[in-house]
C-alpha cells in the first residue's frame, strides 16, 4: 500500500520520466519511454530513456548510468534496492535487446512503478515476471498522462495497424480548392510549416494517386528556410494509376511504396508489417474521405483558412453518412490561432468518450 | 495642444464614458453614446448615456445631472467652464430631441472632447457649430476603441442601409444537414443559446422562404428557459413564394415583414428606410450565400459543430468565386469554443487592412 504522499511523489517522479521520454524520437516503430531509478530516501540516482530503435531501452539506459563502466546484464545486484521509475511496463521480449523485466531483476531492483501496460502481444509479461521474481510491482501510477504522451504508438500497438492522421486544409466553408481547381494557397505559411513538422513526426505520408498526378508533391518534411528536416517519412500511393516516371515523389529521401488498390484495411497491414506505426494522410478529397468513411481515422488535422469559396471542391466528399443521427461525431482536442489561419485537432469521440 | 498627460488622462475618461454608453441599448437605430464632464480639476461632476430612440442623447442626459432640477435647455451657463467628454461627436440636428451641439453651447462647456465623427449627413457639423460658438473641440480621442464599440452603426451609417451579420452553423467541413436533409441539432445548446443573444442584438432577423417552408422557424429569441427575451427582433423573408398562414413567424410579436423579391440591395434599404440599423441573415445556404456573394455580409458567425458529414448539403453554396485569387478573404476577429462547438466571428479582410 502506497500513502496519499508516496502516490504523489511517485506521480511526480512519473512525470519526470515522461519528460525523459520525450527525448527519444517518436517516429521508428519504438514507443518513447523514460525511467529513472530513484533510492529508499526518493532521490533520483540515474535516469535513462529510450534513443530510437536497436539502442538500449530506457531502463538499461538508467541502469548503464549507475556508476563508471557498469553495463546492466554485466554488474548483477548493481541497482539493489532502488525503485525503477518508468513510463511502460518493462517488456518481456526478446528483441534486438534482452527482455527489460530480466535486467531489472539482474540487476537487483526491489521495486518497478510503471504508468501503462504493455499492450504488444509479444511484449507484454515483464509486470508477472518481475512479480514471481519478487519485485514489487505497482502499475497505473499517472497512466491517463503517460496514455495521452504515448497515444498514437499504443493506438498502433492495441490497433495492430498503424496509428492514422488525416490532414486537409480548407477555407471556412470547407472548400479545399476553388471551381477552376486553384489551391495554392489556401493556408499561410505558419500552416504550412506546421504541416512540414507533423510530416516529420510520421513514418508515413499516404496521398492517393490523384494527388500525386493533379499536385505533384514532393512530400518531403521541410524547414521553413526549405532545408530538409532529419527525419523523412516515407511516402506512400494508393490506388491504380500509374506514379509518372518523372514525378517528384521519386526524388524523396526514402524510397517511393506505391500500394496498388483500393483496400484500405489491407494497406494498413502492409504498412504494420513494414514497421510503420505513424501515418500521416495528406489526401487529397478521395483518400481523406475514404479514410474517414471507414473509421481508420485516429486523428484529424485541420487547417482552416480565413477565406470562403464556395462551389464544388469540398475537402470532403462522401462519408457514407445518410442521416445526422450516423454523423460522424469528434472531440476538440486542440483549438487555437496558426498566423492568420486556424488548427483544431480531433479525435473520434468515442475514443475519448465525448 | 495637449500634453501626452492630458491626452492619457482624456482617453481614460473616454473609455469611461464608452463604459457608460454600454448601458444603452444596441438596438433600435440610435447609436450606443456615453458622456462624462469634467471640471478643471479633471474630476468627473456627470455622467450620462443615451437610454434609447425618444429619449435624450447622452449629453443632454450628462447635463440634466449638474444639478437639482436642471434641466440642459432650461438653465443657461450651467456647465459654464466644464469639459464635454463624449464618445461620438455631438450632434447638429433636430430629431426627436434638440441638437446636442446647441445644448452644450448654451449650458456653457468650454471644451467637447469626442472619438468618433458623427457620419450621419443630417446630424454631423456638430464639432464646427460648437467652434463657430467659441468652444475648444479636441476629436479622435480612443478613437479605435470607439469605432470598434460602435461598429455596426457606424457601418450602418457610412453605407446607409444596415449592418448586416450572417450567421450559419455546419460540421468541421462544412456541411448544414445530412444527404436526407436532418439538421437538428448540429450544435449544442451553449451555441444555439448564443444565437438567440445575437438575435437579441439585432432589430431585424432575415431569412429566405426556403427556410420558412423547410423549417417553420419561430425566430424569437428566447433565453436559456425558452422564455422571450425583452428585445425581439423582426422577423423579415425574403423570396417570391408564399408564406403559410399557420407558419410559426405569424406568431412572433414583432409584426412579419415579407419582402417579395431577390433583390438583396432593394431588400436593405426597405429596412433601412424603416429605422433597422442591424441585420441578422439566419439562411439558409441560398440566402447566405448571395448575401456573401453580393459583398452584402460586414459580419460572418460561424458555428463549427465537431462533426463531420459529408455529402452534398454544404452551409454555403455558390458565392461566385471561380478561382482561388477570388476567394473572399477574411479577418478573423474572434475563435473560441463554445460548449462542445466552435465559434469564428469574421469580418471581410478588406475593412480591417488584413
Amino acid at each position: 500500500m502506497t500513502t496519499p504522499e508516496q502516490q504523489a511523489q511517485l506521480e511526480k517522479l512519473m512525470r519526470h520520466a515522461l519528460s525523459l521520454a520525450s527525448h527519444g524520437p517518436i517516429t521508428g516503430g519504438n514507443p518513447q519511454v523514460g525511467c529513472v531509478l530513484v533510492d529508499a530516501d526518493g532521490q533520483i540516482v540515474a535516469e535513462g530513456w529510450h534513443h530510437g530503435a536497436g539502442t538500449p531501452h530506457a531502463e538499461v539506459d538508467a541502469l548503464t548510468k549507475l556508476g563508471a563502466g557498469a553495463t546492466a546484464s554485466g554488474v548483477a545486484g548493481i541497482a539493489a534496492g532502488l525503485t525503477a521509475v518508468v513510463t511502460l511496463e518493462p517488456c518481456n521480449h526478446h528483441g534486438r535487446t534482452g527482455p527489460c523485466a530480466q535486467a531489472l531483476l539482474d540487476a537487483g531492483v526491489s521495486r518497478v512503478v510503471y504508468a501503462v501496460p504493455d499492450p504488444g502481444p509479444h511484449s507484454a509479461g515483464g509486470a508477472e515476471r518481475l512479480r514471481a521474481g519478487g519485485v514489487e510491482v505497482i502499475a497505473g501510477i499517472a497512466q491517463a498522462d503517460a496514455e495521452e504522451f504515448l497515444h498514437s504508438w499504443l493506438t498502433a500497438a492495441r490497433l495492430q495497424r498503424p496509428h492514422v492522421t488525416v490532414k486537409w486544409a480548407s477555407t471556412l466553408d470547407g472548400r479545399a480548392a476553388a471551381a477552376d481547381g486553384t489551391s495554392q494557397w489556401i493556408t499561410g505559411t505558419a500552416a504550412r510549416q506546421h504541416v512540414h513538422e507533423q510530416r516529420a513526426r510520421a513514418d508515413a505520408i499516404v496521398v492517393g494517386t490523384g494527388t500525386v498526378l493533379a499536385d505533384d508533391p514532393s512530400l518531403t518534411a521541410r524547414g521553413d528556410a526549405g532545408e530538409l528536416l532529419e527525419w523523412q517519412p516515407q511516402p506512400v500511393v494508393l490506388g491504380r494509376r500509374e506514379i509518372p516516371a518523372d514525378a517528384q515523389l521519386r526524388q524523396h529521401p526514402e524510397k517511393l511504396r506505391h500500394i496498388d488498390g483500393s483496400d484500405l484495411n489491407a494497406a494498413l497491414s502492409e504498412l504494420f508489417e513494414a514497421g510503420i506505426r505513424r501515418v500521416f494522410v495528406e489526401g487529397g478529397p478521395t483518400i481523406a474521405s475514404a479514410f474517414i468513411a471507414a473509421g481508420l481515422a485516429d486523428e484529424l488535422l485541420i487547417y482552416l483558412a480565413p477565406k470562403l469559396l464556395g462551389g464544388p471542391k469540398v475537402a470532403l466528399g462522401e462519408l457514407g453518412v445518410m442521416t445526422m443521427a450516423e454523423a460522424k461525431d469528434l472531440s476538440i482536442t486542440e483549438l487555437r490561432p496558426l498566423g492568420n489561419d486556424v488548427l483544431i485537432v480531433a479525435r473520434p469521440a468515442t475514443e475519448t468518450g465525448a
